[in-house]
C-alpha cells in the first residue's frame, strides 16, 4: 500500500462551474472523491490539497519529506507554465510525481505549452477531463509497483 | 444600480509613499475611497480589495460568482506581467473586468509591455495616474448601462 | 478653457459601416459631433481631422505648433503599429496626447499589441467603442487641469 | 465494442534492443501483444502496425476512413517533431486519437518539446515506459464511453 | 507541344472527403482528369502523379531528367514546409515548376507560411480550390510559349 | 457581368522602366490595356488605378463600397510587407481581392516573404510577370462565377 | 550600527535536506544563526525571515519603510526569475540590497541566468555556497560605512 | 557639373524648432540654402524637396529618371526604418545616393539602426548635425568625379 | 578487418549530373566504386546503399545491429536537416558512425548549417567534393584502430 | 590647431592588394600621408596607428588621455563588430571620435550591421573608400571648431 | 597558505581615471596592493597582471600549471562577454577561480548580462567597487579552507 | 612540391595537459612534427604556428602574400567563433584553408556550432582527434593536385 498525494493548483476549485465544454461538469470535491475511491480500490491511501496559493503548494509539497508520502499527483493549473518556486519544491523532496491536466494544453495557447514541472516528472497525462485523474492513480500504481 | 469590485494588485498599498513623481502622492485609501464616492455619484456601489498575494486575488476573484459583482476594475500591478492564474480566475467568473494602470506601463521597461490580462478585458486604461480609477468607473458604468 | 484636437487614424471614415460588431454603429461624424458637444461640457473647444493619408496626419500635428493645441486625443488606426514618422512628429510638437482605440487591440492580431505612439502619450484607452472618446476627453480635462 | 488501431511511428521496431534504460526491455512484439490483450479486456478489438516510413503511416491511416477505426492510439516517434503529412492524415481522416510517449519527452532535447500532431489530439500521456500504452487504451475506452 | 507533369504531395488523394469546406468536393481523379483536358486543349500532354511518400515524389522527379517533361506543376501539401530533399531534387533536375495550393496557406496556420520549395519555382499560385489547377496549366503554358 | 478593381501599389507606374530582367519590358499601360481586354472578352468590366501614396489606395479602396466593385485584384508591391491600413480597409468593405505579384516574392529579400494582406485574400499569384494579371482575371472570373 | 534584514524566498527552508552537493548541509537556521552572529560581530543588528509565499516578502519588505532596516540582504530563489512583484517591492521601499545565492546560477538551467532583481541591486554574490550570506553581510557592511 | 537632388523625410521641416538639443538650430531653410551654396562652390546644381508624405517622396524620386539627376542626397527621417516603398524607388530609377542623418541614430532607440535603403546607398553619413549635409555634397562630388 | 557500410541520402543518386559546380562530374557508382577499392586497401570491406526514402534509411541502419557493420559513413543529404528519425536510428543500433558531405555546407543556404545526425557523430568532414568519401574511410580506419 | 588620431584596425594593412573591388587600390600608406596631408590643410596635426592586435589598440586609445589628443578618427574593421573592450576603452579616455568604414557596411553580411563603438562616437561615415578618411577629417574639424 | 592570482581584464588600468561615477577613485594600483595586503593577512601569497591583450591573459593563465597557482581572481573587464579563449584557457588549467567585476554588470546594458567565464567559476561577485576584490580573497581563503 | 602552413589557435598549446578524454594524450609538439612528415610523406613542406593571440594569427596569415605558401591548415580553437579578423584576414589573402578541429564542435556547446571561418573554407574536418590533422594534410594534398 502506497500513501498518494494530490494536488491542485489555482482555480481548480472551479471546476464544474467554469467552462464546462472545455473542462466537464463534475466539482472538484467529486474528482478528489472519486480519485480516492479509486486510490483506495488499488490498496492506496490518497491525501489531497486544492490551492489558489503557490506558496501553500510548496509548503504542502515540502511536508512530503516527512508525511510518507510516496507519490504526488499535479494538477498544476496556470502555475504549470510560470511556477520556477514549484520546480524547486519538486526538485527538493525528490519525491516522484505525475503532471496531469484536464484540457489538452497543446490546443491551447502558446503559453501553455511550456511547463516547468514536465522535466523533472515521471511522466505527464493531458486531455482526458476528469478521466485524467483516474489514468494518473492507474500510472502511479503501476510505477509503484515496479 | 451594480456592484463593482476595485481590485489592487501588489504593492499599490504603498501608493504615496513609493515613487510619486510616477505615481501620484493620492494614498491607497484616497483612492479607495474617492472610487467608491464616484461609484455612488454613478448610483453604484463599489466593494474594494488590495493584496500582494497573489492567491488572495484569485480567491477575492473567485467570489464574484456568489456575491453579485456585475464588472471588475483591476489594476493587477506587476501580475499583469506574470500570473496566468490570475487570467485563468477572471476567464473562470466569466465577469466583465477593465484593467488600469497609474502608469503608462508602455513608457517603462520592455516586460511590462505585455498582460496576460488584458486580452480577456473589456478594455484597458493607463497612465493617467489616480484619475485612471475614475475613467475606469465611467467606463464600467457606460459599459453596463448600454 | 483649452484646445483640443481630435486625430482619426485610417479607414476610421468607415465607422458604421465597417465591422460593427467589432466598432459599434456610429459614424464618425457621430463621434466626432459628440466629442465636441462633451468637449465644451467641458469647458473645451474641439478640432477633429480624420485622414487616411500619414502625411496628412503629420501636417496637421505640425500645425500644433502654431494653433494654440493644448492637447491631442488621437486614435492612429492602423497608423499605431507600422509610423515612426507619426512618432516624430508627436516628439516634435512636443504636445501632450492621448492614444485611443475603439477595441482593445490587445484581444486581436498580435502585430495591434506594439504601438509607436503609446511610449510618448500621456496614457492609453483602449476597447470601450465610441466611449473611449468621450473618456479620454475626461483624462485630457483632468490632465490640463493638473 | 470499438475498433482501435495502435500505430507506431519510426524506430520504435527496435525496443528491447534500443537504450533499455530509457525505453525498457519490452519487444514491440510484447506490447502489440499486451496492447490487443488489454483491449479485448476492455471489449475491444484492436489493430496495429509500426512502421519507419512516414508515407506508410499516412496510408494507414487514410485506411481507418473505411476499415471501421473508432480511434487511434499513436506512438509518432521522431515523426512526432517533424511531420505536418501525418497532423494532415489525422485531421484529414477526423478519427479521435491518442498522442502516446514511452519517454518523457519533456526531459529530453528541446526539439522534442514540440509536437505536430498533439494540437489535434484527444490527450497525450508520456513517460511511463510501455504502460503508457495501457493507460491509452484505458483513455480511448473511456473517451469512446463518454 | 510540352509536356507537363502533376504531382501532388501527402493526403491529397483524401480530396473530396476531407475539410470539404477548406478543399472542395472534387475528388484527386476529377482534379487529374480536368488537368489532363485542359493541358490538352491548350495542345500539352500531361502526366501525373500522386504519393504520400516523399521518396517516391522524389523519385519521380529525378525521372524528368529522362522522360522528357518540360514542367512540373507542384502541389506539395505538408511537403512544402518539411522537404528539403524535393527542394534538392527540384533543383538537381533543373526542371521548372509551379507551386500551387487548394487553400491559401497564408491564412493558415503559421508553419504553413513557410516553403522550402517557393523559392526555386517560378511562381506559386494559392487560394482557387481546384482552380489553382487550371490557373497553374494555362501559367505554365503561357511560360513555355515566352 | 462584374466589375472588377485593378490596383497597382507604388513604383509599378515605372513598370518597362525598372528592372526589366525582374519585371519584363511591358508599361503599366500596356498592363492596364491588357487588363481590361481580358476582362471584357470574360464579360467584365475593369477599372484601373496606380498609386505611390498609401492613403490613395485606402480611398480608393473604400469606394468600392458604393461603386459597385465585385472584386479587387491587388498588386500591392512594397505595401504588402508594411501596410496595415490597406489591410483594413480591406477587412472593412468586405470585397474579395486577389493579391497578386510580378515577381516569385518568395525567391527575393526575407522581408518580401511576409504579407499583411494575404491572410484576407482568397488567394495568392506571384512570380509570372505580366501573365499574373491575366491569370487573377481568369481566377476572379471563376471565384465570382461560383 | 546599522539594522540589516536577511529574507530567503522560496524552498530555503529545505537547506540541509535538499540536493546537499548542490546546497550544502547547513540548515537555514545554521545559515541564519550564524548570520546574525557574524552581523553583531561587524556591529550589527540582522533580523530574517523565510518565506515560500511571495506576497509574505512582499509584505516584509515594505515594513522595512518603518522598521528602520538599513539594508536588505535577499537570496530570493526561485523568486529571482519570474516575480516582479518582488522587484516593484524593492524599488518602492528604496533601500539598499544585496542579492545572494547558495549555489552559482550562471552554471545551471538557463531560466536561472537573468533576474528581475539584480538590476536594482547593490551588488551579486553568488556560488559560495553558505558563504555567500557571509560575504553579503562584509559587504553591506562596508557599503554602509562608505 | 553634375546635378543633385536633396531629399529630406517626415518631420525635417521641423527643425530649428524640434529637440534643439538633439538637431541644433538651424532651420530647414538655413540648410536648403547652405546646401546649394555647397554645392554651387562644388561647380553643382542642387535642387531639393521635403516631404511628409511617402508618395511624395517617391514620385519625385521617379522624376529623376527623365530630370537629369546625377545624384541623391537623401535624409529620410523616420522612412528609413519602415519604408520599403522608397527602397524600391531607388532601386528602380538606379540613382546612387547617400543616405544622411542629423543624429546619430546607432545612438537612439533600437528600431533606428535598421535601414531598408542603406544597403542600397553609396554610403551613410550620420551625426553630425547640419554638417552632416555638406559632408554628404563633398563625399558626391567625390564621387561623381571618380 | 572491418565491415564498414556507406549510406548514401536522397538525390545524391543524381551526382555527374546535377550541378557539377558543386558536385563534381562523378557518379555515385563511381564514388561507391572507389570507395569500396579504398576500403580494400586498408583491409576492410564496404558496403553501401544510395535512398531517397527515409524509411529505406532507417530500415538498412537498424540491420546493421545484425549484419556485423563496424562503422556507418553517411552522407544524409538533405536529411541532415530534417531528419529526427535518423538520428533516432543511429543512437538506436549505437554503431560509430562519420557524418559526411560532398560541398561545404557551412557555404550554403542557413538552414543547411544545423545537424540533427552531427552531435551523435564520431566526426564530420564536409568540402572535399568525392575526395570526402576518401578521407571517411580513413577516418574511420584509423577510428576502428584505436 | 587640434590633434587628431586616425586608428586603423585589422587587415588594413592590406589595403591595395586586398579585394580593390571593395577597397580600391590605395594602400594604407598612401591613405595615411593623405590624410595628414589633408589634416594639415585643415591646421591641424594627425597621427596614426594600424593594427592587428586588440590590445595594441587598446593601449594606443589609453595615450589619448596624456598625449593631448583632442578627437580620434577610427575605421575599427573587424573589431567593430566584436570588441567590447573597444567600447570600453573610447568610453574611458572620453575623448569624442568618428567610426568609419572604406565599405558600406549595411550592404555586406548581417555580422556587419551592427557596431559595439558607434553608440558612443560623434558620428559615422561608411562607404565612400578612401575618401571616407577624408570626409572624416572634415567632419572632425567641423566638430572641434563648434 | 595558499597562492593566489589576480587577474584584471581590458581597460581595468584605467580605474581611477575612468567613469569614477562608475568605478569610483581608487587606481589599479592600489587595488593590488590591497589585495596583496588582505592575501597576506589571510596568510596567503597574490600575485597579479593587468593587461588589455587577451593573449596575455591566456598566456599567463597557463602558467598556473606551473607556477603552484591555488585560485585565480579574475575581472575580466569587457572578455567577459566575448572571449571563449579565456573561457577555455580556465577549462584547461582546471583552477579554480573567482569572476569579480566592480560595477553591478546586472544593472548595465543587455550585452554585459552574459557571460562566458561565470558558468565555470565558482562564484560571481559584482558591484562592489572595490570591495569586490577583499570578498573575492575572503571568498578564496573560505574556499580554499574547505 | 607545395607549401603548407599550420595554424593552431588559443590553448592548443595545452595539448597533452588539457581535458585528455576530450583532446587526446599528444602534446602540439607531436601534431606539428607528425604533420610535418605526413607532409613530406606527400612530397608537401609544412610550416607551423601556434598562438594565443589573435593578432599573431592575423598577421601570420597576411605573411603568406609574399612566403609562398599554397593552402592553410587552420585550428582556430575559440576563434573560430568569434573572430571576424581571422576571417578578414583569410579573405585578405585570398589562400584556400581547410578548417579543422580536434573534437566533434558539433555535440559541445551550442556556441561551438557557429563558425565566422567556414563558409570561406574549402572544407571542414572536425572531431578525429589528432588524426584530424592527417586528414586535413590529405585533404589539402588532394585539393591542390586537382
Amino acid at each position: 500500500m502506497a500513501k498518494l498525494l494530490l494536488l491542485n493548483g489555482p482555480n481548480l476549485n472551479l471546476l464544474g462551474q467554469r467552462e464546462p465544454d472545455i473542462y466537464g461538469h463534475e466539482t472538484l470535491s467529486d474528482i478528489e472523491r472519486n480519485a480516492q475511491e479509486k486510490a483506495a480500490t488499488l490498496g492506496h491511501q490518497l491525501d489531497y490539497l486544492q490551492s489558489n496559493h503557490e506558496g501553500v503548494l510548496v509548503d504542502r509539497i515540502h511536508q512530503t519529506l516527512t508525511d510518507g508520502t510516496d507519490m504526488i499527483l499535479f494538477n498544476p493549473g496556470a502555475f504549470t507554465h510560470t511556477s520556477i518556486a514549484l520546480r524547486d519544491a519538486l526538485a527538493g523532496v525528490k519525491r516522484p510525481f505525475i503532471e496531469l491536466h484536464l484540457s489538452n494544453v497543446h490546443a491551447r495557447e502558446d503559453f501553455r505549452h511550456h511547463s516547468y514541472l514536465a522535466p523533472l516528472a515521471v511522466g505527464v497525462i493531458a486531455g482526458f477531463g476528469s478521466n485524467s485523474y483516474a489514468l494518473a492513480i492507474e500510472a502511479a500504481d503501476h510505477y509503484l509497483k515496479k
